[in-house]
């Protein structure tokens, strides 16, 4: 199933994404399901069942008109983020084979972990704002993982258990506070550097563990970042072992798990995003996050 | 005013203090308010009213049995952290000048930020869990800012505004996660790792950017920290300031502004906390935060 947070100008509302123009609106279709996908995420049976009643009237509808509710017109509704307010985002650095060799570095011994703000999550086509001060904003392609259950201490092996499932991110990155700070939290964190989505891909439709999917980063029709999440150092299982064992995983809280060689600081003369720009992040079986660079003033 | 959030066993509700044993609880008093802080720091104005119709009752109620609602016991009510879910907890290294002074280290240029997972927030009271590989977990009292107006590009002369006001925090690290990333984030946002309260006070009950404040921690009886807020390199309108122009600051957000001279990892030998502990977070004309140290399975 394909998990995602619309909205059609008033409150977000979760909602499956059933075929290419076809949604279905989660609470229109079963009022006493709650409202956000934290909760959601323990009702995937529930939702399961409303996927599978309502998928076959979205396939045979082409032609009749505009869709009835619970169905709705994908092209009539704005996608936000998957997840809203998650209580962390949790980064992994040089975190892939063809990352870490750019750098000329080792792969690290254990995941290195750090934060961005959960303020900057931003929605498939909603814009990455640059301000005036911005000359060193980067991106990077990377597979997400959304948890779907509270994770404490979970083995690599019962981490599939709390994985509601996969979505592309795009980890921008203000390169200059990066470095300025050694702390990458302020450059990790500006308004708008987290897009997301479109939507959260459930694993029973992915390989284990989403490995073994190519990923790429195109900024407008340049290939940027091209490589397979097969190069990941340490898998989605391990980074929900080794994360929740320093911390309580909750619903919604999302770990991007590192991205593969082709960033803008690494190229010969660096290269950074700049107004007019659009950039796509494609992971195989998940889907196109697409975002728009514009000037913020 | 001292603004807490608290519970009778439901709900997080939001309060005032009245006196040393009387709150004052906000929705029973009036239940067109806003249920959540975030939404009620924009409501100052008329929760001074409330505060000021109500007080005059919780003194003259000395004896008188116990007390009615709105008004409630405050000993039969739990505190929680006085905000919920920001969506971000922000902290500041080295922001001390005696700090600085005993690492052998230069003021910084510049704030240097970090993250701390926002599910890391702890109650006053509330108990911060050591499991058994947590071994060099250090604390740090600070001066807490709370964010009550979305803030962008604020400058330091308007920084007032958007302030809520101020609490004591204690930035719980893990020493070994803090020092084996590099990253601050992991040894930062370990559960537990972020006692605030026991409540935010507005600022017209403090010095101007609630500086001149002696600040101490305690572990047990023993004074491990005891500074002023007047040894801030940034001062709180300054952080605000410098936060605000890399990242949007929501109502409900902390920024934890640094820990001055004296914790437990710069002791000669160092010293962490252990089981059985209790640490205590003191601010003059802000309150005390105390907090016992666990041992977690």
């Amino acid at each position: 199933m394909r998990l995602i947070t619309f909205t059609q100008g008033a409150d977000p509302r979760p909602g499956l994404v059933l075929s290419d123009t076809v949604g279905l609106d989660i609470l229109a279709a079963d009022p006493m399901l709650p409202d956000t996908w934290h909760a959601l995420f323990s009702e995937m049976d529930a939702l399961r069942r409303l996927h599978d009643t309502f998928a076959p009237q979205a396939g045979e509808r082409a032609g009749d008109g505009p869709p009835q509710l619970p169905l709705f017109d994908l092209g009539e509704a704005q996608l936000l983020a998957p997840v809203l307010l998650p209580s962390k985002i949790i980064g992994v650095g040089l975190n892939y084979h063809d990352h870490a060799a750019e750098q000329n570095r080792q792969p690290p011994a254990q995941p290195m972990l750090f934060g961005k703000a959960p303020s900057c999550l931003q929605a498939h086509d909603g814009p990455i704002g640059l301000t005036d001060d911005l000359t060193q904003v980067d991106a990077e392609a990377e597979l997400a993982v959304v948890i779907g259950k509270p994770a404490r201490a979970v083995s690599r092996e019962e981490a599939g258990e709390v994985i509601a499932g996969y979505t592309c991110f795009n980890d921008v990155t203000n390169r200059e506070a990066q470095r300025g700070d050694k702390q990458f939290f302020r450059g990790k964190s500006i308004d708008t550097g987290g897009p997301c989505g479109p939507w959260v891909v459930t694993p029973d439709e992915l390989p284990p563990e989403a490995l073994g999917l190519s990923i790429r980063c195109l900024w407008n029709d340049e290939v940027m970042q091209e490589s397979s999440t097969d190069q990941l150092i340490f898998s989605p299982h391990a980074l929900v072992e080794h994360a929740s064992r320093h911390m309580t995983l909750f619903p919604g809280d999302v770990i991007a798990t590192g991205t593969p060689a082709g960033v803008g600081e690494f190229r010969d003369p660096p290269v950074f995003l700049r107004p007019g720009d659009v950039v796509t992040v494609e992971i195989e079986g998940i889907g196109r996050l697409r975002n728009p660079v514009v000037r913020w003033a």
